[in-house]
């Protein structure tokens, strides 16, 4: 490094000015050629890091154009005549300072930026993860196990003195001010933990990705640029982004283990009916059950012991696999599960699987002929305020009838039993989901059909679930699975905390 | 720039991880050596830039350690070699990714560190700023001139079905839920105003610099480093971070101008008692009045369209400086101000000052005395919940007998008679405060007292007051006071958003 000063080299002042010129007018063309070319180009920002141009052009072309700006300040470190770092303090249109940092280098073709890092003011709340949010939104009730935690509550479970939203504003402006406290919360709460806030669901969490149409998907800390997982979305991406120690939630089919998945966190649905749903809004009553996320197992544990009822032990948990059940995931998923199930000495079971998309049919009828007995009387002439997905998903709800759902009934007392059977006092091995958290933009339909093959048989069975957080070979998150007997979550929870 | 990979330069690595080890170890002599020597060091993150080795040393030895995190990915662009940049996306043991980027460059010392931007997940609240924050906090109860607007209103203010906290966390423990709101928050929410949050503000609102012992300082983003200014230092920070458009505060002796210059906003302190102070805790009646802060002049005026009652307007304004009243101000601050004055054609008029300093120790005794009279019951067996500056002005308030109070009063009854007599229809140009903002951790007794010394003025006669906000010549934020006779504050807001 010179010690002198040096003269700041040729070209490079205006070359800044022109990039800056272009982003205000969100002018691509510039912006890219401004960009070098190739797979090293770096762009990072607070929702992750995009690795080469292309990724980057895509990132432009997607946004619609960055936050108005100006620029307060300028730093140039003059590395030789081709090269300089540029940082510069930007002042947002919209309040807040920001900080750009920039490495220039000089090409045949003129300069070009090979790494940029932006920097802006935080927002009051990240909307994405959050509705309401405190410091606390509500003080412990007491203390104990939970003293010094914090809780991001789903938008689902009543909390006293506030309306639950679940996910839609048309909901929330007609929503009375709950008088107690959801029963989940309020032992939490006693236990010496805090409410954070409350958090982003799905629209009344009938879906498994977080994409929530009016308030947007949260951020996948783990897997930038990839969706949460749902429908407990933002409790989830709150723990991940440690906004809060535990992430309260409920599980139909899937919504607290997939964005667990998704997310590398530990998640578990306990037993149907085990936790209490007292003031909890229901989406498919025969199937919601109490969940949560944690960042680590041995607090996932804790927190099955404030809220589960005492239980008989057993501490026998044999594993058991079944190889057409991983195979149903993508490979690089399987492959985890996979080594897992040998890691742990997992006994190899097959297990007849043809009525395995009978079975998940059956489930998704009575989860939607409840999902309409619940909200379909509200929803009627309000279906225009819900995302394209979840709306699809009631309006079909709405076409099923009573002879339908029995029917549907009927298949899922079999399947229950053969469920059951299976699993006797071992523990079945899964794929959490069936691929890792699907890229921002991409159509989600067939990953929540693929995933949903598996989670429903949980869901089915109202069986207790762990899943813990593993990494691919691409080193992105993924979830294997635990599944018990009923009223084995104690057990299951043991085994989380010994396997990590 | 080279096409081809280039191979990561010899000791690089090495430097990389030694820096990673001792920013964990906490190790500052291996961290100073490890960051380049010299006056164009830098090194940013959230809360602003450091410049220079010297700043940034002094930094690391303030803040007892980094986060606690993990490298999960690198990238080296080698630029030739003796130079690269490292880029890292870090893992926070509180849950979050980060990014840092690093120049770096090999002198006869070995590999140093040039420039370090250094980002990590935002927590879900800035809790310096806020205590509650929502999507928003409070929804509008109409529509009309400020819809679309968001509100930070200060903790003192009733915001229906939340408790007034106003900084003393042993107070809100012991609050109860206010079933109504504020008069002001309540017209502000009929105009179609939204609340964002419930914001910090000083213990008690007796302090004007913003740095509550409990919650920290806030931010001031236009200027790193240095202290907010208070009591309404929440609702300012906020407004400068683009978090609400709309500080909503309290000013008895200066608590909205305060913060207005030095954060570089706009700011009003109405005609006490002329926008209503329902439902809003004291601090010194007789003194306290309604104000708030925008970043821009118009949305300034139209809040007062909203809580001012009508009054008869007065298109003069001539205005009058006082060569005098801006020496107090240290002398940047003056420039500007005698800048604006000659500017605008402010006619040059001396005033004896000669009892300024009685009249700034009666307000003082009187403000001390009603402060007692409000809290010293609550306060009696529980000064030990107050911070050291507060804790202080209340012991030193439970001393002043009414003897004393009642001759301070007849102090303040000459020195209103003979400000009014200054004023006439004039409008009087004074600094906003007497210096910029002061660094954080600088003593900040003498700056208070010098300040005062201006801003009592207006406290003392019951006066509006605008702050405009200008910049010194070294780029920090100050401001223009424009105080004019009681009910103008329509006229003032007028000759606000004309001067800009």
């Amino acid at each position: 490094m010179s010690q002198q000063p040096v003269p700041v080299p040729d070209g490079l002042v205006d070359a800044f000015w022109e990039y800056e010129r272009a982003l205000m007018a969100d002018d691509l063309p510039t912006l890219d050629r401004l960009f070098a070319p190739g797979a090293s180009t770096l762009r990072g920002d607070a929702n992750g890091l995009l690795v080469g141009h292309d990724q980057i052009s895509a990132f432009r072309g997607g946004r619609g154009g960055a936050p108005k700006r100006r620029i307060v300040q300028t730093h140039v470190q003059t590395i030789d005549r081709d090269h300089a770092l540029v940082v510069a303090i930007t002042e947002l249109e919209r309040g807040g300072r920001g900080q750009q940092t920039q490495l220039w280098a000089r090409t045949r073709d003129g300069w070009k930026v090979t790494a940029a890092h932006v920097a802006t003011a935080a927002p009051a709340l990240d909307t994405r993860v959050w509705r309401l949010v405190g410091d606390p939104l509500v003080e412990p009730l007491g203390h104990g196990d939970l003293d010094g935690e914090t809780v991001a509550v789903k938008d689902l479970y009543a909390v006293r003195g506030q309306r639950i939203g679940a996910g839609n504003p048309a909901w929330l402006d007609e929503a009375r001010v709950e008088p107690v406290h959801a029963r989940a919360v309020e032992l939490l709460l006693e236990a010496g933990a805090a409410v954070r806030g409350i958090a982003r669901t799905d629209e009344f969490a009938y879906s498994l990705a977080g994409a929530n149409t009016h308030t947007g998907t949260p951020p996948n800390p783990k897997a930038p640029h990839r969706i949460s997982g749902g429908s407990t979305s933002g409790s989830a991406s709150a723990v991940s982004l440690g906004h809060a120690t535990i992430g309260l939630g409920t599980d139909t089919g899937g919504s607290i283990r997939v964005p667990a998945a998704y997310q590398g966190l530990f998640g578990i649905r306990t037993t149907h009916g085990a936790a209490s749903t007292y003031a909890l809004l229901p989406l498919a009553p025969s199937f919601d059950a109490v969940g949560w996320l944690t960042r680590d197992a041995g607090l996932l544990r804790r927190v099955g012991e404030v809220l589960l009822p005492p239980a008989p032990r057993n501490p026998r948990h044999d594993l058991v696999a079944v190889p057409g059940l991983i195979r149903m995931a993508e490979d690089d998923v399987a492959a985890v599960v996979d080594g897992f199930a040998a890691d742990h000495g997992a006994m190899r079971e097959s297990w007849d699987l043809a009525d395995l998309s009978l079975w998940l049919q059956a489930f998704q009828t009575v989860q939607a002929w409840e999902a309409w007995r619940e909200r379909g009387g509200w929803l009627t002439g309000r279906l225009d305020t819900l995302g394209a997905d979840v709306r699809g998903r009631f309006e079909a709800a709405s076409l099923i009838d009573d002879d339908r759902a029995d029917a549907a009934r009927g298949v899922l007392a079999g399947a229950r039993e053969r469920i059951l059977d299976l699993l006797g006092d071992r523990v079945l091995v899964l794929p959490s989901a069936s691929s890792v958290a699907p890229l921002l933009g991409q159509g989600l339909q067939a990953v929540r059909d693929a995933t949903m093959g598996l989670t429903c048989l949980a869901g089915i069975a109202g069986l207790p679930a762990v899943s813990l957080p593993r990494s691919t070979r691409q080193g992105l998150p993924t979830g294997v699975c635990l599944v018990a007997a009923p009223g084995r979550d104690r057990d299951l929870l043991d085994l989380a905390a010994d396997l990590g």
